[in-house]
């Protein structure tokens, strides 16, 4: 670990364990720097590291001080409630294609999109690829690319691979039409009708979606929001349910941002090498953190190729392009083969662009510019949660990505605060789009992805009015709904919205 | 039917009858003009669209020849030989796809190869379209475009669709990664696994694999080279085997190039209608007609939704960008779900680049000229093929797309000639991996979508050496074999390649 690493962590210690407070003014840096023996370059880089991971806050010429948006959901893991397990599922993509869809409307305010802002991409760069590539080609090269895709785009995914500390090689991995793609075949290599397969809960809509298509069965199993899933649920399903795959988003998970520790994934890879079952890794939002280093995915931990990693350039690069991949280990054949079958090659001109692209080198210089925009708007966005939501309103400060999971106080129905949003203009994701059981009805997921401005505040606490709204509704007075006043909510007489536990704005 | 349309029927009729031989110099353009009452532009219309048809070729300075390459096999029709019913497909995949691959090699004489030379394609001028249209547009437009597609590319589809008289609305279509995509879509939309489909013989290996993949019997029915499905097969498949679908390409098939009339779509589409079962329309090849005008698909004749049209732009504007589309009747809904669940949008990016390149109206003056140029290379390779292949040989002569299906005298392996002629540096498409049953060992399928040198002359020369070694071998000597003389036939003393029944030069 470097110096300001170091510095970093002990800093964050003391925030985590309460010896620093929300609003505490942190040490200059020339004292800091003076106290600890180290440069104030170090010191700088330690702030300013603080600073992305949204512990910490600049006011000017005034310092540092300790921040925070809404409480952190590491001290009360959020857990699904209920276990539902070997469901058969039966409108997965029905209850969800319509939430998605109306995200994608133009003047909606977005915070239930699942992508982030295409503004933070680098398009223009990206389509002057494909410009200056088709030039050098021979008209052969740009045509057909076979599976399992355009050997230099291959490579440079290996590159990255390797620079992550991973082992895999260009001949292990297919290029998809996106993750989805790549997860889809990835399952069907795994699984036959029938077959009962483990997801997380509250897990990503598309894997129950996925299984729904191909007959499959859904064991959910609880997973703490930040930490992953909890072993030993996964060990009695094993057992149990004899899955014949899991499926897990190991790294700033959709929908709650959690990141589950290297050791967690190793131990998962483990159990389930253990019953000889192959682990279907989601692991696109990855290369997202806002710690110095992309979290290892579980697939660094696999040695009898029963990991199928699977990501894509959509959340990090190329949003649109459509250029996924897998890298199914073992099943390499059968996915290979099952992306010739059911969709042929990937579009070649954008194989080739993404591939010029990354050698090019400007990609890293991006992704430190991304993740620093996403840091920043995640916590303007966790700052006006915990100023407009109501009280004992608890969400997710991810170490990465662009969701914050919030759990509202019980009795909130996210459904109806989704219809509701909508007609004010804004999007938001209801949990129960996250689970077979329809668990999580006080649940959202909220995007961070997109600028934050003065319209993006009003949401928020337009959200927060309709949440309190909500609650208060469900609670007491039944005849007002009839009344119509549930779609009006906004224009209801009602209390304050209560400031969460932790106040947002500094102290001193 | 046009003045010029009615004349090259009638001389077209004189030369399928034997009135007007091989090699006969047709009358003048001034003198047909005289005797008919035509304008000399009228006959000139007409000889060119004979030429264009293949039927005619025009010698300097002295006039129009009636030409022909191979005999026409309308004379005498190909099917095959033996119906196979009712077959779990076992290893559809693994036989063609080595085949497939060679083929891609940069350095063969591409006869096997299942695409035309890409350097007849506007690549430049879509790579312009990419370029230009990204700076129009709201960042948010070009990122992701859900399922069913880009409205403006569905519309322009839509538009194609009404003017060549086919009542398809945007709609009812669905944009995919290819007709691949787009067919084994509707292949899921209509069965379950274990159902039996119909599927010609010979076929597309592509819906062989399909069917394999999806664990479905394959029903093989016989088809005429030139006229499609036996419908006498048909119904007795229909009775017997209770199919959930029937997968046809019926215009310019491959692999034999086969146009099935409009009258024998209309009578397939009714049968079909009778017992319920809906038509897979595999239509990629359509825009390649040599004649006037694009052949009425299948789909024209759909009043009850059972027809699931699919196509792209792979074979007649945008090799590469893997472009294609389903009209799925009345499985819209299903195919759209399936396109999103198991891959999501198709890129937003090629989709606008296309549907700009359509708006501009450069795409039929591009057909025009691509279809010109495949018919004079369909020209010349049956015109090499009638030279250099042992006598007995037949082939059709195809009023589109880009493939001849030869027949062999009796005796030949195509497996075999395939392995050898590879070791040449040529590389064909062998008849048995177009059968589930393995039928047409004496068949070839070859591309005439590649320029034609002297490189190609000689390659069919080459081809047609040992296509008669390999005959002469299979009838004579099998210790030559042992011998290894069958990999180096072309070292071998042969009887000089017999010429084929009809010769090609003109007599006169």
């Amino acid at each position: 670990m470097k110096r300001y690493e170091t510095l970093a962590a002990d800093i964050g210690k003391a925030i985590e364990d309460g010896t620093l407070q929300p609003g505490d003014r942190l040490p200059s840096v020339r004292c800091t720097s003076d106290t600890r023996g180290l440069s104030t370059a170090t010191v700088f880089h330690a702030y300013y590291l603080l600073e992305a991971r949204g512990l910490i806050k600049a006011r000017d010429r005034s310092g540092y001080y300790v921040c925070t948006g809404a409480p952190q959901l590491s001290r009360a893991p959020l857990l699904a409630r209920a276990i539902s397990n070997d469901q058969v599922l039966q409108d997965a993509f029905e209850r969800t294609v319509e939430v998605v869809a109306r995200t994608d409307e133009g003047h909606m305010v977005p915070f239930g999109s699942p992508c982030p802002s295409p503004a933070l991409y680098p398009l223009a760069r990206l389509a002057q690829s494909i410009w200056t590539t088709r030039q050098d080609l021979d008209p052969r090269r740009i045509v057909e690319v076979l599976p399992p895709g355009h050997n230099e785009l291959r490579r440079q995914i290996a590159l990255r691979y390797q620079s992550s500390g991973v082992s895999v090689g260009m001949d292990e991995i297919v290029i998809t039409n996106g993750a989805t793609e790549a997860l889809n075949l990835c399952l069907a290599a795994a699984t036959s009708p029938g077959d009962a397969v483990v997801v997380e809960s509250p897990t990503f809509y598309g894997a129950l979606q996925a299984l729904e298509r191909r007959g499959l069965r859904a064991i959910e199993i609880r997973r703490h929001a930040s930490e992953g899933v909890v072993l030993q649920d996964l060990s009695e399903a094993l057992v149990r349910h004899r899955p014949t795959a899991c499926w897990l988003t190991t790294s700033f998970q959709n929908p709650t941002g959690g990141l589950m520790p290297e050791s967690k994934k190793k131990a998962v890879v483990d159990l389930l090498s253990r019953f000889d079952v192959p682990l279907i890794e989601d692991d696109v939002y990855a290369e997202l953190h806002f710690a110095d280093r992309r979290p290892l995915p579980a697939k660094a931990f696999d040695t009898r190729g029963l990991v199928m990693h699977c990501s894509s350039f959509s959340k990090c690069l190329a949003p649109g392009y459509r250029m996924g991949w897998a890298a199914p280990g073992r099943y390499i054949k059968d996915v290979t083969r099952g992306k010739s079958v059911t969709s042929g090659g990937a579009p070649a001109i954008l194989q080739i662009a993404i591939a010029d692209y990354l050698k090019q080198g400007g990609y890293d210089r991006h992704l430190r510019k991304l993740r620093r925009t996403l840091a920043i708007q995640q916590e303007k966005l966790l700052g006006a949660v915990a100023s407009h939501f109501p009280s004992g309103t608890r969400a997710t400060r991810a170490a990465g990505g662009y969701f914050a999971w919030l759990e509202l106080p019980a009795g909130a129905d996210a459904m109806k605060i989704h219809a509701e949003s909508l007609t004010m203009g804004i999007s938001i994701a209801p949990g129960p789009i996250f689970s077979a059981s329809r668990e999580f009805r006080n649940c959202l997921r909220l995007n961070y992805g997109h600028p934050w401005d003065a319209r993006a505040e009003q949401a928020i606490a337009l959200l927060g009015t309709i949440a309190a709204g909500r609650i208060r509704t469900m609670h007491s007075d039944i005849v007002g709904l009839a009344k119509g006043e549930m779609h009006n909510a906004a224009a209801v007489s009602l209390p304050p919205a209560a400031r969460a536990a932790v106040p947002c704005e500094p102290r001193g």
